[in-house]
């Protein structure tokens, strides 16, 4: 087990360089700065934060690797004794400047319990701030085809359970135009996750062929004041999910985790207005209404 | 008790005027907008906002007087079956463009259950973005003095009780100076909470009194870009503290309150930085070493 371990950790650090450094020469004006940081209770990680960049205005690629005895909330979820655990992962989220470059989440963890039971969990996810639904199918295109290659009932599974997921109940919106949502891969007996690290490798790969043209074929668009206006609008609803709803969030400011970590999810800049209705027939009503969509 | 009930609600409504028209009055540029609404179940209220002010960048007043049927989880909380209840409150949170003019934060809320109890709860707390010691000496002097008329218990047992509340445990931070927060004044028998009345008058009165002065001490101080950057930061603060703790943030979004009523409490604008760390001796270190002070 250790040595699986260690290879998933491995594997999720070396994402992570792969990552900020396709990034940086791709934004070419910023860099990702660089925190480690440790846990009391067991390991630690690595924070990389990227600020005011020519695409991204905010970036953080977390990896962490930390072990300890279960919260007892946590182990109440797990249905276990206060037992040990290790947990490794990637967490990515990624605010660009521009309005027409979608925001990316992604995130991929895997959890090992000392009673021999293990599992991934994760997933990717796009939230663009003006719907391009040429954009959005092929984002949801590529995930099906790595899905596929390994059970042709993951991508419906977890598209469903991402639309589930990323909902904001209290706006009775998506947060955005979805992706794939999963966990508990494994689980089953000792060693169970194992026969699904291809399958998360397969989508950490997917990262950078994902978004990067995704950036290159909206960085230089025009835009105007009223697109910014709805970006910063639109990142009000993040961050309401953010800290509503979203259980990697909870989850780590419960267990008193690094909260420059985990809120670095949290947009650079953001606009709270009162009762927003966009125009009729303009761009902003046909976003919102495919946010409204069953 | 329809009596009380009626009189209750009509204080609230006539105390939603009356500031409204100060506030508008002081502002001199932006008005307060009116949006009537209406629960399903029964009842409604009137929210008022302004946007975009000489002073107030944004604000809001909230009346409301609601009844129905308790849902389950509150009903839970309560200790009762789900029976009938009919609330009505005001509450307000302002907004201010120039950062040495404090957040200012009121509720005041009456409760009413079939089984015959009642009960008043709410208070009163400022969140300046810079501390400005003898303003906030002033503020809690005033609430203290209101609070003395009634009885000596209530402001050290309330001032306390606002200190517990208005804590970000993330960030191991108040959220501001405190002030006052009670709760369950009555509740005993029915009818209990009438002898409370006056109290919540006299806190309710005290609003203009205790915000006018502080608008008018620091609407024409000169301030810089470093000063509107460090209102931004501490704005997330008010999000963070908002979103993930407060329980009327969370009862409203929970019972499928209107939405936008319940987070015009959020700022306009707000900034997300990550790490941020005040200079050596400067004035925002100031502040941080007093929101951190235990």
């Amino acid at each position: 087990m250790t040595n699986f371990r260690n290879q998933v950790k491995n594997y999720f650090k070396s994402l992570q360089s792969e990552i900020c450094k396709k990034l940086s020469q791709t934004d070419s004006k910023s860099k990702f700065s660089r925190d480690k940081w440790k846990k009391q209770q067991g390991g630690g990680g690595i924070t990389r934060v990227m600020l005011n960049g020519n695409v991204i205005e905010k970036g953080g690629v977390n990896f962490s690797a930390v072990s300890g005895k279960l919260p007892e909330r946590i182990a109440k979820d797990f249905n276990v004794p206060q037992i040990n655990y290790f947990a490794t992962g990637i967490s990515i989220v990624i605010h660009p400047f521009h309005p027409f470059v979608p925001i990316i989440h992604a995130n991929l963890r895997y959890f090992e319990l000392e009673n021999g039971s293990s599992w991934f969990g994760g997933g990717m996810d796009l939230t663009p701030v003006y719907i391009n639904v040429t954009e959005v199918k092929n984002f949801h295109l590529g995930l099906k085809k790595i899905c596929d290659t390994f059970n042709k009932k993951f991508y419906p599974e977890f598209k469903r359970s991402a639309d589930r997921y990323f909902f904001i109940p209290h706006r009775k919106e998506k947060r955005g135009a979805g992706g794939i949502f999963f966990d508990k891969l494994g689980s089953k007996h000792a060693g169970s996750a194992q026969e699904f690290y291809p399958f998360i490798k397969g989508i950490g790969n997917y990262f950078l062929p994902a978004y990067l043209p995704l950036i290159s074929a909206n960085r230089y668009k025009k835009f105007n004041e009223k697109h910014k206006e709805f970006q910063l609008f639109r990142r009000g609803r993040y961050v309401e999910f953010n800290l509503v709803y979203d259980l990697g969030t909870k989850f780590g400011l419960e267990t008193a985790g690094r909260a420059e970590s985990i809120l670095m999810s949290l947009p650079p800049l953001v606009k709270w207005t009162y009762d927003f209705i966009p125009e009729k027939d303009s761009e902003e009503e046909r976003t919102m209404k495919f946010l409204r969509k069953k």
